[in-house]
């Protein structure tokens, strides 16, 4: 039992035992025993996936508010279970905290983090609280779960399926730059963008909605940027793909920055990563479905390009339809 | 995409991959998409525990071994699930990793993590590799399953029940004390209390077969002391204990220190921690069956004392049956 700014790990479990809700049906043992325990509901099989974001290395705390990280932090982990189509059920969060945080910085965390699970009904069941000399960090582990028919990998895309992404990706990366710059004031648009950063909101119902009607014939959720976890699904899936700028989805912010920078912003948005939108592949027989759901305005989908015969590799045009060189976009050559 | 010391993130999921088994009947999807996926066995809940060893909160560099750390790592939180009687299934890794491991330290730590999980046939199903510029740390998450009949929580125990420990708790601590010495050589009885705490051994067969028999109405593995993980059972069950120095089992290596250092030793034996060994309580129709499985030498357990009926609390009665300041020792007086 160690103590940092008068706040002692036992207080921190304590607090978090009586602000989060253990109401669950399936929940048979939640926080307070040696392990948490659940049953699966029949027909399911569990999901299950673990990210840290450390100090540093993911945020800093001259910019990062800290419910906006326990936000982030739970998104992240949420979204890998987005991208698998399943729901999410259950969360454990690992908590190393550092001296350079308070009690009132932790409770904002917790605060941030509560609400990500609220969003999609999910229950935090267990985790762990320490005190660390150096380097604030969280990791989230996310349990969901999914009927196994429904479940959709990075394995399923075959030549000649489109390939969509959700939402506006690269407003993340682009949010991004604009927090490192530091400055004390941002315009409306700019503080749109970090919020994208900021908050990313897992897309859950989404990919319940393309897993389910069986739209999506492989998903990732964006994390590493478009080019790198394209490169993800083409690697797994054993195809390669063409995508074009001038299909590109952006959001009125980045196509202002876009319209100002070109190139090097297009580097970013295909590059940076954190955007949590989906990535996702769509075989032709489904292609009229997904379109009524864009239509209908059930999802924003955008089709970015197309699947082809091959060995992985991908193709960006820009719009001269000249390639791009991908090594600029995130593109890796070795991903496994 | 991080590189530290010529290692990348992608290049030590690569190794990891290589030598980590994932043939598992119920797994589905393993290692390399958004979320691993399995099924539960029909009949069985399963149990998820997580656990961070961090450095110089938990260990040092300078004492600490990779391979028993890799090892350690794992069986903090195998020894959860064992706790449960349940049976290990599944495991996510998140490494946390900074420029003062090289690729030797970080495959000898994986090596040493592997062979404990292969003790009982876990398979490392996800995790998350992260380059931090400071503090190594290591999260291990642990999955398992029990039949929800056999599941043993703290909260089973009643006025009358016996209480017993496995193994010789308190061997960790005054292994971690010598450790701490940072000597050149240690004698052959120290090194023993050393390989104690830096190799900690689940109890996981004997977990399940305290819960397969029913024989344990309360159970918890030991990682922060006698008198606190007692604490834990105590407040959870709503009953008190009260336990003997003369019946606590002493490995020779301890009984050794007890001998010269007298109450200091005894302080680190119930208050000092990371044993993993089996804390548990025995109804008195359980007491033949429990007595028959040690004369068998099919567990090693000793009874160091009671419970009984009242506002859980703690008595530890020394060699001459007076009360100790249980402050000393451990107990918290509120945890929850």
């Amino acid at each position: 039992m160690v103590e940092i700014n008068g706040i002692e790990e036992r207080e921190i479990v304590q607090w978090i035992k009586k602000h989060f809700n253990q109401d669950d049906d399936d929940l048979s043992i939640g926080i307070g025993d040696d392990c948490a325990s659940f049953n699966t509901r029949k027909g399911h099989q569990t999901l299950v996936s673990t990210d840290t974001l450390v100090e540093n290395t993911h945020f800093e705390l001259n910019w990062a508010k800290p419910g906006n990280l326990g936000e982030k932090s739970a998104a992240v982990s949420l979204s890998d279970i987005a991208a698998m189509g399943g729901q999410p059920r259950y969360a454990l969060l690992n908590l190393n905290l550092t001296s350079s945080v308070d009690k009132r910085w932790i409770k904002a965390y917790l605060k941030g983090f509560k609400n990500a699970l609220a969003t999609c009904k999910c229950v935090l069941i267990g985790g762990n609280v320490t005190i660390a000399p150096a380097g604030l960090g969280f990791t989230v582990t996310a349990i969901g779960e999914v009927k196994p028919e429904h479940c959709v990998t990075r394995a399923g895309a075959k030549p000649g399926d489109a390939v969509y992404v959700t939402g506006t990706p690269g407003d993340s990366a682009l949010g991004l730059d604009l927090l490192r710059e530091k400055r004390r004031s941002y315009s409306t648009a700019e503080r749109k963008l970090i919020s994208r950063h900021d908050s990313p909101k897992p897309r859950i119902g989404w990919g319940q909605l393309l897993a389910s009607k069986k739209i999506a014939s492989a998903m990732i959720d964006i994390s590493d940027g478009v080019a790198m976890d394209l490169e993800r699904v083409l690697t797994t899936s054993k195809v390669r793909a063409t995508i074009e700028l001038d299909r590109f989805p952006l959001s009125k912010e980045s196509a202002a920055i876009v319209a100002k920078k070109g190139e090097t912003a297009w580097r970013r948005i295909l590059g940076g990563g954190e955007d949590y939108e989906l990535l996702f592949t769509v075989p032709p027989s489904k292609q009229a479905s997904l379109d009524r759901l864009i239509q209908s305005g059930r999802i924003t989908a955008t089709r970015i390009g197309a699947t082809s015969k091959g060995a992985p590799s991908l193709r960006i045009l820009d719009h001269q339809e000249a390639d791009l060189d991908i090594d600029n976009y995130g593109w890796t050559h070795n991903l496994e």
